[in-house]
């Protein structure tokens, strides 16, 4: 008989997975959602094996169950679903902070092996309707364990990372992994919308390349998730944005000298850095 | 007898402008370069018709001339060669900036008619051996005209503009071009070396999404050119740079405030404002 693998929630990220867990080993993909849209959806296009609105009969089933809520979501479904958990069941999330929920994952027996995750992908549409198999591919899959975390748990988590398509598995604890997604992604966002609060943005058709296009894709954001995952994150973020400010400060005051050989020092240092982090762009065109 | 098209500089725009202008009516594409490995990589890889390290023999001859040399080597060479140039040519640059070129081109004799251009494409990468036809694909074209400027030049320009893939081209001012381009372009850079400058760069490894990718991605700009285009429109960038500094100082703002709804607003409001310009992204992919 097949083991059960639970989704929790069919949106962009959830509906992805679900997509691309199907024919992982022996489990059958079970997609839950609330909203009766979402499910139809979900049933006409594969998103998982089968799908269901009542995780209260999912739940005491399932030997895995990904939580891809947001994050008050994840945590309010923890608190409403303690005591339905299978004694065993490897329970994680995909959310973009872990300090917060991992707090949260600590109400639950201790039966339930919960491992905080963050698979680093998305895009900027949100909705089941974009969800997509390939959108794994590539990216990065953060684990953060608990003490207990059980061995077999983390390795089934690896695998199942490799298996939709990410390129490796970071383990991190809760504190350095919010401390780093606020500077690598959630700082970008900031810079995002800031950028798109210009009054010349409308102005600027027909002038904008790929530098621009790069920069402000990400700003038509999911409000209600970004600002959860913002406040979440609130001191880290902070202390990342004010880094931000001091350093375009520094650039700004550079450009206001004059002193173009000051200029021409610090964009040398800027750039060996870049060059040095070897990143792959995700457009090499202009 | 073919009409001869110059292009002066073949570095990773003019080597790429002489692949993707090859075949364009009735041009013969002959390419002028001071360095002999670059000559001699492009007359290996086709860049370009011919190529010659005599830009005084070529000039006399040439109907068009681009120049695709760095904003301080245009004006250099349009001052040293300002009585070479073929009456009635049309002369034309592909420079970030058009004030100061546009200045320096008031130096020409009244027989040649030179027009400001800046095709909007480009890579992080810098030399001929990074060129490709493809790069100018989907890009603006943007125009600056000078008073006299000849309507044939203009639809020579248009046509041109169309041959080697632009979008479009939109006509501009020195003036609305240069405080356009701070904001679409240059900023954009700033921010992609300040995003590097900060300390958790390299301990970032394994942590960056593709929204991290897509800012950065233009840091490892080449320094001498980025300091000359910084340098030579520093009062629109400094404009652009400090509303982007209040921008920012109002998300810090919003966040420090702890008012989860403030914060919500703002965000919803430049979303809504990103969704507006309806911009292509370089990459939907996570």
């Amino acid at each position: 008989m097949k083991k059960t693998l639970a989704i929790i929630g069919l949106g962009l990220i959830g509906g992805s997975l679900a997509i691309a867990l199907k024919g992982f080993e022996d489990y059958e993909i079970v997609g839950v959602d609330v909203s009766q849209p979402t499910l139809r959806y979900a049933a006409e296009h594969g998103v998982g094996d089968r799908v269901t609105e009542r995780a209260e009969e999912v739940l005491p089933q399932a030997d895995v169950v990904a939580l891809a809520l947001h994050p008050q979501g994840i945590l309010d479904f923890l608190a409403a679903n303690r005591d339905r958990f299978k004694p065993g069941a490897l329970v994680w999330d995909v959310c973009g902070v872990k300090t917060a929920i991992l707090e949260g994952a600590q109400g639950l027996p201790d039966t339930v092996d919960f491992i905080g995750c963050h698979p680093m992908a998305g895009t900027e549409f949100s909705g089941v309707e974009h969800a997509f198999g390939e959108m794994f591919q590539n990216s990065h899959f953060l684990m953060v364990p608990r003490t207990g975390s059980k061995p077999e748990h983390m390795a089934l988590l690896e695998r199942l990372a490799a298996y939709i398509g990410c390129k490796d598995v970071c383990r991190t604890t809760p504190e350095a992994h919010d401390a780093l997604i606020a500077y690598t992604s959630q700082v970008m966002h900031i810079i995002a919308v800031a950028v798109c609060d210009d009054p010349d943005l409308f102005s600027c058709r027909g002038f904008e390349g790929s530098s621009f296009r790069g920069c402000t894709r990400v700003a038509a954001l999911d409000v209600g998730l970004w600002t959860q995952l913002f406040s979440l994150n609130r001191p880290a973020l902070l202390t990342v944005l004010d880094r931000l400010l001091d350093n375009l400060q520094s650039y700004r005051d550079a450009l206001a000298s004059g002193d173009r050989q000051a200029l021409a020092d610090k964009l040398a240092r800027s750039a060996a850095r870049k060059r040095q982090m070897e990143l792959p762009g995700p457009d090499l065109l202009g």
